[in-house]
């Protein structure tokens, strides 16, 4: 067992950089998870754990999750109270963390999606609350992935993570740089587009026909798809309310969306 | 116009009480909005206005929000930027707000709930971030009131004001003190009351039959509905799901109840 009492330590300094930059993040190859709860699910998704750190109260008081996360971890360290605040964004941190291997753009390539799904793509979606909790629904719903198309805020960062209660390590996650790059994919494995825009003329989702070989597009909060996005999609498809449209915000029209295309699929 | 400039001003200070305290807000029948657009929804609502106070940059800055907001006020007053953060619950105020009436307890009763429509209710509901959440889709998928039942958060606060981006004022809202109270309005009227829970016995909500005469209630976040609502309750109902179930929160949660009560209603 290591352990770390400066706050100044070059470790913590490091690590401390990744929980603030998504930049440091993406370039050092590593994320830190925070909380016992999510350290635990990120223990049992399979990524690849450098360690585990703990406060001397917080190894006591979550035991069971911390002997688990340690299990799967190279490292253990212990690290005093006052550094717990620097690897945190929380007011008040819980004293458990763990160190996560990011998983590589080729594992997370668009080229690795299977064939056979139904699948949510979020273009430029930039709150990582809506991004966390997108993810947690499509994962209640049983939609088989998320894409990440554009510059969307950073899916391994704390608030994602955080809103996403760990959907972010059991759910399978694809990124491309743009629609563009992710077309010929979606082509080759003969999936179905869907736009998802807000018009009247696009067809009504009650109205759409969802196979096994599908993707649902959601755009930017504010601004919606863009527009050679929706140019390059087989279908749109829009969700009719009767009520004040702009108050539906993204993660309820994902939530409609996503329940629409599983809708039925259940039994 | 009435200028403040000392941070010490009575009035300042118990607007600030007012927005820290949903206790003062009630003894005293008032509630302080913030930012220019919500204050805008505010004063359009019908709500009686007291006052609207502003900074003179934001003043300048909104002018045509605050000449809106201080026709419908009683009052106009002119507040020193050094005043804003008393006011607010955010980090950068705005620097616009308005100090609105509440609605009384018998405008607000559930003996005025109206014969006909689709509402939803919701019961002990505690994260204001949620609550103004499921106002923003019930507004926008046109559903016809909500019903707050039991101990929820204050529906006039400022987190959930905020979250809500204005449903709070345009959407009917009805209390009761709980279930038991209103289920003589619900019967007189013959509305059928629908039970979200998380059970597979229950009704799937794709088969429940949706008229203009019924109710949906979602319960607390962690811990759903009170056993004895359930009972009282005409049916179960539930969201059948392929994923993981313990994954969908209380906002999506209803989203997907009520897209369901109004599904092909708008076509």
């Amino acid at each position: 067992m290591i352990r770390i009492q400066s706050r100044k330590n070059e470790y913590i300094k490091e690590l401390s950089g990744l929980v603030r930059s998504s930049e440091k993040r993406h370039a050092q190859g590593l994320f830190v998870v925070e909380g016992a709860r999510l350290c635990r699910d990120a223990a049992r998704s399979g990524l690849k754990l450098e360690a585990v750190l703990a406060t001397p109260q917080a190894a006591e008081k979550y035991s069971a999750y911390v002997g688990e996360i340690a299990a799967k971890a190279k490292e253990s360290i212990e690290i005093a109270d006052s550094i717990a605040p620097l690897l945190s964004d929380t007011r008040s941190p819980q004293g458990v963390f763990c160190v996560v291997h990011l998983p590589s753009l080729e594992e997370r390539g668009i080229d690795r999606l299977p064939g056979v799904g139904r699948y949510l793509a979020v273009e430029n979606m930039q709150d990582p609350a809506n991004l966390g909790a997108v993810c947690r629904t499509a994962e209640a719903l049983g939609i088989s992935g998320v894409i990440l198309l554009g510059t969307c805020c950073d899916f391994y960062g704390p608030k994602a993570l955080r809103a996403g209660m760990g959907a972010a390590f059991r759910l399978p996650v694809y990124m491309a740089s743009s629609f563009q790059q992710a077309v010929p994919v979606f082509r080759d494995k003969q999936m179905r587009t869907f736009a998802a825009v807000p018009d009247e003329n696009a067809v009504p989702v009650t109205q759409c026909v969802f196979t096994d070989r599908c993707v649902m597009l959601v755009g930017n909060e504010g601004n919606g798809l863009l527009p050679e996005t929706i140019e390059m999609c087989d279908q749109t498809v829009t969700i009719p309310m009767l009520g004040r449209a702009e108050s539906l915000n993204a993660a309820a029209s994902a939530s409609i969306l996503m329940w629409e295309m599983m809708r039925g699929k259940e039994g």
